[in-house]
């Protein structure tokens, strides 16, 4: 069985997003709302397949009242496959 | 004689890679070739007319060796004008 990849720093980001959101009991719809996002931006960077700006990561950030460095620490490129 | 404004988002972390280019002793192209990135997209970055995308910040990070949220830690939204 192939080992499991380790997640892209796409996916990292948006787990923290989603983890974050449900930890503060938002729904997508409210986080974008918040944040001035669509709530089908919110579910794209949640699954890992936006390249999400500086503008909307501290955006993100401030809907959920955090410090962006929260979703960016440790955050490496990805391998090249 | 007017209030100097607050540095925008994009100011202030184009401001970070700046100083931590120089402090590593780096040319714009030196950081731009280990980023994979252009001389001219390092330049505005650093003068702060580029909304650096995840990808981007991660990759001039790592070409700086430091963690990605020292350049987002404490940043926030731009008040609107």
């Amino acid at each position: 069985m192939a080992r499991p990849r380790r997640p892209t720093m796409f996916e990292e980001f948006g787990g923290r997003v989603r983890a974050r959101r449900l930890a503060r009991g938002l729904s997508q719809e409210k986080l974008g709302f918040t944040a001035g996002l669509h709530p089908t931006y919110i579910s794209g960077v949640e699954r890992g397949v936006r390249n999400v700006s500086l503008k909307n990561i501290v955006g993100i950030a401030a809907a959920l009242k955090i410090d962006p460095a929260e979703l960016t620490k440790g955050l490496r490129p990805d391998p090249t496959r």
